[in-house]
């Protein structure tokens, strides 16, 4: 097995952690803000240091590629270093500087490999400035249209679009660069598990079978706004008091499906919201998500089947987007797992909750991924943290399942 | 008995719906607007028509009184003519039109009294542009202070002050008009019930024994905001889940307290208020009302008992406001009630809900309400309602009771 050097990450972490440094412990590194531009100079020019050719596609996706001893397609590691607003120091941009790290270990370790090995960087993940979010992977596999993205309005400045910061970057680069089913072999992303899974149950390494899928339905509950001080409470028609019965039953019913399902009521509005009126509308949202399809088909049975009538105020339901579950390349879980096993690490089969460009990219070429622990599961805030030995051991898991796809492939 | 003339008070009705018409049936004639203005005008116009002396206090209150036969201090009877926005044609204007329409049935009749009888506008009781509500009978009762008051800022326009606007009515008048437990002898107000009672119940006639005191919580729920896709079920600490569970611990106590207990949370917000986020604070407000003290101090103990920790979540509890059970004259009281019957109409005891300015003037003198039935309801609406026989009904009970009020004090 090879091993990382761990002052070297954490150097690395360190360094690019002044990129929007917020000066509480996080950073805010908008997609093509100028600190993100300022991330990706250092990151080609270590790139180039180390003899690595960069290029960019037409997204400013910005690869840096270690050739190998064939002339055979790449194996592609990396993520993003675009941040949320006020966000931490590991989302994503953990994922490019260990490959940069993995990358840094071969060539210091002279160990030869057949495939090239490009680290990649994603443009805008988050969608935290321009919207959708996995912008950048999404256009490449075909999810999303082009134009569409570049016409994408910042939600900072009124008419300065997606576009707009791609032009004045300096990264949009030629579309011919992008990867392709062709020109990539595999792809391996380390990611911050952004959850508490890891990091409670005490478990090393994350071994990712896929992104589970997802439903959101809103609910609304219609009754009688009226005066909380006249109207007697046999005569109500309590919009609240109806959606607080039906989210218990709501979660009375999915409590009982599965213990990995998740279901979330997140966001809630009243109507007309103050104080001395009986609420006359409530609105909520239900966010589902499970690996089996099955189990959706179940969630949205319950929620369709929520009575009509509650409390004397009427129920109905509207689906707002669904996402069906992508699974990863069980060929390269098994490759990652058995990894840890070698490496002597404690790890656990899991499906990650949170979207992630692999999720994308898996559909040109087979795809897996890598979770380190978030400390107490915190994510996309200042508090998020990943312990040193946690990230060295998720570079090290990430170093030898590169080369042992070298070497199966 | 004495009976007024229904088609005079239904002409009555009709013409000061114009002042303020939103054209879909309501008004929006917020306090010393225009429309307010010119329906004072045409208020005092119709009174010094009928030979009644108009004079206003320097809070612009509008007193317009027919002599009597001995030198007494006055009964008075009026309510208020400003609205909400996009109010109705009944709420605090019927209690004017009704006083105006008592005092021409006197005049039209010949019928002796010893007491000069006063109708009253109270000038913004609404507090639908300059906060507070029931400000000016507020005033005069000593329950806000008048330097305060005339620098109450309007809603609509920064910088304008109810002293602003009070100044450029011509309404302003002099303090000395104030009414005061030395002029006034007694006080009756008629006004639209505001709620559902008397309409379901089929009653003509609500005798108001009072308003009810009420109290008002505020509850926050302190949980941790997650990813809605990462944190499994048993990790989470969900604030809105939290707050459901509270909602029912308090509706399943306060339930049994007593029939007449209302208690209503009208507002609620979740914070990040993201639908992929659990949510990590939740706070609601409580507002319950009885004419019970000893009823509130135990719906006080039952939101204070609360279990400080709901669901993994901390709750807390913090009281905003309360107010106290006001109780109008027995003897009047009793004189509404004898009046109803006298005149075969259906009447039930009842307190008031929502404040009035009664609720003032009963500090200064002995007072009483006539409450009429709104049509399901609607209150503080376009849709707020109430039938021409109804009104008569009430301007029937209102004549007779200031007379009775005349011959027994």
């Amino acid at each position: 097995m090879v091993y990382c050097d761990g002052e070297s990450l954490k150097e690395k972490i360190k360094t690019f952690s002044n990129f929007g440094d917020t000066g509480n412990g996080g950073i805010t590194r908008l997609s093509l803000s100028p600190e993100a531009l300022e991330a990706r100079q250092e990151f080609v020019r270590r790139m180039e240091t180390l003899g690595l050719t960069v290029v960019s596609d037409d997204m400013a996706n910005l690869y840096a590629t270690l050739p190998g001893t064939e002339d055979l397609p790449a194996i592609l590691s990396g993520s993003h270093i675009d941040s949320v607003k006020r966000g931490g120091n590991y989302d994503g941009v953990l994922g490019v500087l260990s490959a940069m790290e993995a990358v840094e270990t071969i060539i210091r370790e002279k160990i030869p490999h057949k495939h090239p090995i490009t680290v990649v960087i994603w443009t805008n993940e988050e969608g935290a400035r321009f919207e959708p979010a996995m912008m950048s992977s999404g256009v490449i596999c075909g999810k999303f249209k082009k134009e569409e993205m570049l016409a994408s309005e910042a939600k900072d400045i009124a008419g300065y679009t997606f576009g707009d910061a791609l032009g004045k970057s300096g990264f949009c680069g030629d579309m011919a660069n992008r990867i392709s089913a062709e020109n990539c072999a595999a792809y391996v992303e380390l990611h911050a598990e952004q959850g508490p899974v890891l990091d409670m149950e005490r478990i090393d390494i994350g071994v990712v079978e896929g992104v589970v899928g997802m439903i959101n339905y809103e609910l609304v509950f219609q009754g009688q706004a009226d005066h909380a001080g006249t109207t007697p409470m046999k005569y109500r028609k309590d919009a609240l008091w109806a959606a607080a019965k039906g989210l218990e039953y709501l979660h009375e019913k999915l409590e009982q499906l599965d213990e990995e399902l998740v279901y979330t009521t997140g966001k809630i509005s009243a109507s007309p919201n103050i104080h001395t009126v009986i609420p006359g509308e409530v609105r909520f949202t239900i966010d589902a998500r499970h690996k089996s399809g099955e189990v959706l088909r179940q969630v949205v049975e319950i929620i369709e089947d929520i009575p009509k009538k509650l409390e004397g105020c009427s129920v109905s339901t509207a689906p707002a987007w669904t996402r069906n579950t992508v699974s990863f390349s069980d060929r390269l879980v098994h490759v990652v797992a058995k990894t840890a096993a070698k490496l002597g690490y404690t790890s656990r089969r899991m499906y990650s909750g949170a979207g992630h460009d692999a999720q994308y990219i898996c559909s040109l070429v087979p795809t897996t991924m890598i979770f380190v622990p978030s400390d107490k599961g915190h994510s996309h805030c200042e508090l998020e943290y990943t312990p040193s030995e946690n990230c060295e051991k998720g570079v090290n898991v990430l170093v030898n399942t590169l080369l042992e796809i070298d070497s199966i492939l």
